[in-house]
């Protein structure tokens, strides 16, 4: 029998969450390595929040077409290399897909991952993309200074948590907002946030936040926009910093939904409201991933994954993860 | 007959746009020089979009309390002076209010003018706040680069005309929208826009503005939010930045109005939305004005205004503004 390369197909696009009926399992051929790059066979692949607008109809700034295997950030082994600097044996991480191997060009690898600093789920979560976003996101466009108070939405999620560490590394009062009183606790107990608001078992979340934050919000690290975002923003004081990093609480953008008009609260509390996609700021990730090794070294970072294991529960583990059902990173164990 | 100083006084506030039911014309005693600072004898002075916000029952930067002379911005002579560096007959400008003579603190006074350079109102106008504001909003928070696109709102306003001025003498491509076919005339042909785009005379805003950059906006400086910014931000290409200076078109903001969510538009084109208010950057101020003199100097700017004569008119002035009522930037002759 020919070796083969179970992977996962997009089938489908959605307007909403996308679920089993967007993919199908395939057996394909096993790919070679491709010119200039390598043949790895992956052990982790991640699930990420952002996979949604991958498959939307929707314009985006990642699309993966119907009929090519689904995309994903993954960790694994190579297998064979046409690239300089990788050989056979080497554990990379990068982007590859929900697949057994993956044939990779050299824009697809990031870098090599150390197994003995942290296991290899770790590289798919806080020194992977997750991590990277935390960093790049807080640092870089957030502009955080000791002292002031953060606010944090998905405060439980892969990123939410990693802010909320990092902030509290760097000298901030960091809050958190997180889906259910589990979560709660978790971001709470096991990220170390100051203090989390559980929203769904909030009746009064714009009260529940001018408590947590008495003197307001500097900094607003928002993963989910809609009403979480709505009440958050009449806290925010003066030069206060929002970072748009994901919108993953609006159900549909078909139709636009209306909120309240931004443009005066902008005006007026001299706010900087920007929006970024870490994938554009590779030239940071070396340094965000060396204060990230550094921090986690030193016993002020966690991390927490949830492993699915197999392959073919990819398919409904995007649901999954909005419906709030894993605890930590999701990642399958290929 | 002792010499007195005709004033307005602050008589109400108001949630829309102030017109002469909030004032009163006083004839209140002619004041002294305050410890530390001057009196002046008011030339011009200023009628402002922001005023409305200053006498607004809804918090702000600035209120002007009832009962008190209405705050503005002038150029006048020093008539006594108790301010170091200070002497009777130099011509000042600062922030004064709408009255003959006012007795400035040390803080009041921004600098000295030379009428050599440009005439008095000039000084409130392209070389007052006006043009600060253009100069600040567009350098420091608007980044322009060379060969991009620049949106301006109100483009024949006082601000406006100067943002579009200044931004072509950087090497944008300046397009404007202005209220009605004078107003867009004027900020085509005296201002030197590229293109300017008449809202009122547009069935189809978004399609005019679509025709008018093909290549997207780079940069929107919005002087006015609403529907026109709703329109522009349909138009905002990847890594634009939109700089609020003002949001004149919205009637009221009590109740809140609602518009499209923008975390989204945010998020995927990686937007930077940055509010500003002029006065936060007094340490600009000198580089702004030194760069608007000289490009004043090399003829690369003009400057507009339409003076009303007597401080009587001054009531009806903020009113008129918001009608559109005026040519260039509004100032009284006192």
């Amino acid at each position: 029998m020919a070796p083969h390369n179970p992977s996962i197909m997009v089938r489908a696009h959605s307007n909403s969450i996308p679920g089993p009926e967007c993919f199908e399992l395939c057996d394909l051929p096993l790919p070679k390595a491709p010119e200039g790059g390598v043949l790895v066979r992956l052990h982790y692949v991640s699930v990420d929040p952002a996979m949604r607008d991958w498959l939307s109809h929707e314009a985006n700034y990642l699309t993966v077409p119907v009929g090519q295997v689904m995309r994903a950030h993954g960790v694994g082994e190579v297998v064979a290399s046409n690239q300089p600097g990788y050989s056979a044996g080497d554990m990379i991480c990068g982007f590859f897909g929900w697949s057994a191997y993956y044939a990779a060009q050299a824009d697809d690898i990031w870098w090599k991952i150390d197994t003995a600093i942290a296991p290899a789920p770790v590289w798919l979560n806080l020194f992977g993309l997750n991590g990277l976003t935390a960093w790049i996101g807080l640092n870089h466009f957030g502009r955080p200074a000791v002292g002031e108070t953060i606010l944090v939405t998905t405060a439980a999620g892969a990123v939410g948590s990693a802010v909320g560490q990092l902030a509290r590394a760097a000298g901030l009062r960091a809050v958190g907002i997180a889906g259910g009183a589990k979560k709660a606790r978790l971001a709470e107990q096991h990220f170390g946030y100051d203090k989390v608001i559980d929203y769904r078992g909030t009746e009064d979340l714009d009260r529940a936040i001018a408590e947590a934050c008495p003197n307001g919000i500097d900094l607003f690290y928002d993963n989910v926009g809609g009403g979480q975002a709505d009440a958050t923003f009449r806290h925010l004081r003066q030069n206060a910093r929002i970072v748009q990093c994901g919108t993953v609480s609006v159900p549909s953008w078909t139709p636009w939904p209306q909120g309240p008009r931004r443009e005066r609260d902008i005006l007026v509390r001299r706010l900087s409201w920007s929006g970024f996609v870490v994938m554009d700021h590779v030239a940071l990730y070396p340094s965000a991933l060396e204060s990230l090794t550094s921090l986690y070294r030193a016993g002020k970072l966690t991390s927490r994954e949830d492993i699915w294991h197999g392959l073919e529960r990819a398919p409904s583990a995007i649901a999954a993860l909005y419906e709030g059902l894993n605890e930590g990173k999701l990642c399958i164990a290929v």
